[in-house]
C-alpha cells in the first residue's frame, strides 16, 4: 500500500540512522512513500521537535503516518505509543514530542506554568502504548529503537494493521508546558521566542488570534527594538519587521537579512505586545 | 498521475518548509514523484539559483515539472509563472531565477553588461502569469507563496491540467544580467567564478566552447596564480588544475583539497585566460 | 519496475550532482524508488564512506542497489564494477569503498597491519569490471563518473539486466588495509575510534563478539578517562558511559552531551578494554 510515513529525527545528515530506518520501513512496505520532516532537531530537543513537527503535519493527506524519533530516553522506561488522531497517526515515544499535536485538540489550553506531566487524551484521539514485540525487529538494540520499534510499527500501520494489535489502548499521555503568552501587569501581551528559521526569523508563540485588534497600531518590542505595526509580507517596509507568518504565529524578520543575527536574540527571548505606539 | 516533481529553494533543511511544501503536493497528487534539487541555495540568492538550476535540469526525464521557489518579493506585485520549455516545465516567481534555463534557448546571448529586465521568450517556449486563486490553497498566507500557491499549480500540472488554467500567455519574462566572459584589450579571456561547489572546486562562467582550441598552451590565471594547460580529471597533475567540468564550464581545482580554501577566491573573482604561456 | 536504488557520496547537499544522478536514474528507469543513504561523507574519504556504508546496508530489502561514488580517482585508470553480493548489489568505483561489506563474507578476517591491495572475492560474492560504454551517458564526463557511468548502470540494473551485460567478471577487488583491535602485551584489547556520529558518540572498531565475557567489569579507557562497565542506554549511569552500540561496534557516549566535545577525541584516537577494574 502505497501509505505516505514521515520522519522526524534528531539523527541529523551525516550518519545511517535515518537510512536504516527507510530501509526496514521499505523492507515491510516496499510500496510506502517516505518523506523526510526535519533531521536537524538539535540533539535530545523534545520542546523544539514538538513545535516544528506542528508546523508541517496540517499539510500532509489525510492518514499520513508521522514516525517521530527525538529519543534521549531511548531503553529506558519511557513508553513507545501511537497517537491516532482525526486526520494523522503518530508514531513517537511518549516524551511530550505529540505536546502540539495533542493541544491543538484541547478544549482549554494548559496553563502557563504546568510541568511536564500527564493529560488526558482529547476524545477524538486514541492512544495506543506499543508493547507486543511480534512487531519489532529482533533483537532490540537498547540505543536505536527509531529502528527496531519505530520503523517497524509505522510501516506494519501503513499496510493497514489496527492500532490496538501493538499494544493496549491509554488514556494519558505526556504533555510538556508551553510558555504561553499573557497579559502583564501593565497590560502588554508578553511572549516567547519559540524557534528560529534558518531566514533568521524570530517565530514567537503569540499567535495570530492572539494579537489586539487595532493591530496597525501595535508595537512589538524584542531586545530592545521596538516596530510599529504589523507588516504583510518579509518585503514591506524597511529594517526589522513584525509579521504574522505561515504557520500563524507572530514573526520578528528582517528585510533583506537575519534578525536573529542583526538583533542577537535567542530561543525564549521576551517579545512584548503593547496597543498604540508609546514605548 | 506518477510525474517527477523537483523542488529547488533556499529554505534550508532545518525548517519544515520543504516538508509543507511536499504535504502540500501529495495532498494533490499522491503519485507524484518529489525530487530534491537543492535547499541550500544562500537566502534571497536568485542568481546562485539560476546557475545551480541549470546545472541539474538537463538530465530529468521530459515532462519533470521543477518547482523553484527562492523568492525575496513573496507576497509583493511579482508575478508567479509557469515557463514549459521543451523538454519541462518550471514553476516559480518571475524574479529571473529562470534566466539560465531561459538563455539557453536564446538564438542571441544577453550582452555582458545588461541590467535586470524584461525580455521577450525565444519561440519554443511559452509562459503563463499564475492569476487563478481557484488552484491555490485558501487562505493564501502573504509570505509562504510556496505552499500556498507555487506547489499546488505543481502538483495540479502534473495531473495533467494545461497551463492556461492556471492564468494568462505573457510573452515577456525578467531576466538578470548574466557576467559573461570578454575579449580583453590584451587578447585574454577574462571571466568569472560563478559557483563554489562543496569539494572547493571553483565553477567560473567560461564555458567549454569559449577556451582556445590550442587549450593543452593555454594558462589560466587567478587570485595571482598561474595554471599551465588544461587536464583531464581532478587526479590530474598536481596542486592546481584547470578543466572543463561535469556542467561544460571551466573550472579551477586543487589535488586532493579545495581550491577554495587555498586560493581564497570568491565568487564573482577573475579568471583570465591567456593563449601559449607567458604570464 | 519499482526497485530501490540507495545513493551514498561525498558530493553533499550544496551542490546538484546528487540531483543529477537522481535524474539520470529516473529518465532510465521512472519506477526506481530512490534512498539517500549519506551525502555527507568528508571529501574522498573512502575508509569512512566504507564503514559508514555498512551500517546502513543489513536494514535495507534483498535486491537493493547501492551505488556508491566516493571517487577521488575519477577518469583515471582505477576500475568501476559491480559487486553482487547474496542480499544486495553494489556499484561503486573499485578503490576500496567496498571494504567493509566484503570483510563481512570473509572466512579470515584481513590482519592488521595489511595494506591496500587485491584480495580474492569470497565465493558468494561475484564482481564485474564496467567496461561496455553502450550503457553509459555519452559523452562521459572525465569527472563525474556518478552521472555518466555509476547511475545508468544502477539504473539498468534495476530494470532487471544481468550484471554480466555491463563488462566481464572479475575475481580480485581493492580492499583497503582495517585498524582492527588487538592484544597488547600487557592483555589489554586496543582499539580505534572508526567514526562519529553527529550526537558526538564516538564509534570504535571493537565488536561486541571482541569484549571479554564478564563484561560487567572491564574498563574502557580514552584520551586519558577511564570508564567502568557497560552501560545498555545512552541514559544510563552518569557522565560518560561506554556500551555496545546500534550497529554491533563499542561506543563512547556523554549522557546529554557529546563525547566527542567533551573529550576531545579524534578518528583514529585510541580505546583501551581492560578487565576487572585497575586503571
Amino acid at each position: 500500500m502505497s501509505a505516505i510515513i514521515t520522519l522526524t529525527t534528531d539523527f541529523g545528515l551525516t550518519d545511517t540512522y535515518v537510512a536504516a530506518m527507510k530501509g526496514v520501513i521499505l523492507s515491510i512496505n516496499p510500496e510506502a512513500k517516505l518523506v523526510d520532516i526535519c533531521h536537524s532537531i538539535q540533539p535530545r530537543n523534545i520542546r523544539q521537535a514538538a513545535f516544528v513537527l506542528s508546523t508541517a503535519c496540517p499539510f500532509f493527506p489525510n492518514g499520513t503516518i508521522h514516525t517521530v524519533v527525538i529519543d534521549p530516553g531511548v531503553g529506558t522506561e519511557r513508553r513507545a505509543i501511537i497517537l491516532r488522531a482525526p486526520s494523522a497517526d503518530f508514531v513517537a515515544p511518549d516524551n511530550g514530542v505529540l505536546s502540539y499535536i495533542i493541544q491543538q485538540s484541547l478544549a482549554e489550553p494548559i496553563e502557563r506554568d504546568a510541568k511536564r506531566r500527564q493529560i488526558k487524551l482529547p476524545p477524538e484521539m486514541e492512544a495506543i502504548a506499543i508493547t507486543k514485540p511480534q512487531f519489532w525487529r529482533s533483537p532490540v538494540s537498547p540505543t536505536f529503537h527509531g529502528r527496531d520499534i519505530f520503523a517497524p510499527v509505522a510501516a506494519r500501520l501503513s499496510l493497514g494493521f489496527p492500532p490496538k494489535d501493538f499494544g493496549e489502548a491509554i488514556t494519558l499521555v505526556t504533555m510538556l508546558p508551553f510558555p504561553r503568552p499573557y497579559q502583564a501587569a501593565d497590560g502588554s501581551l508578553v511572549g516567547h521566542i519559540l524557534h528560529i528559521d534558518s531566514f533568521g526569523n524570530l517565530i514567537t508563540n503569540i499567535k495570530n488570534t492572539d494579537l489586539p485588534q487595532t493591530r496597525q497600531k501595535m508595537t512589538a518590542e524584542v531586545s530592545g527594538h521596538v516596530i510599529s505595526g504589523l507588516s504583510h509580507t518579509y518585503a514591506d517596509g524597511k529594517g526589522l519587521v513584525a509579521l504574522v507568518g505561515s504557520s500563524g504565529y507572530l514573526e520578528i524578520a528582517l528585510k533583506d537579512g537575519s534578525a536573529y543575527a542583526f538583533l542577537n536574540a535567542e530561543v525564549n527571548s521576551e517579545v512584548r505586545i503593547r496597543l498604540g505606539g508609546g514605548q
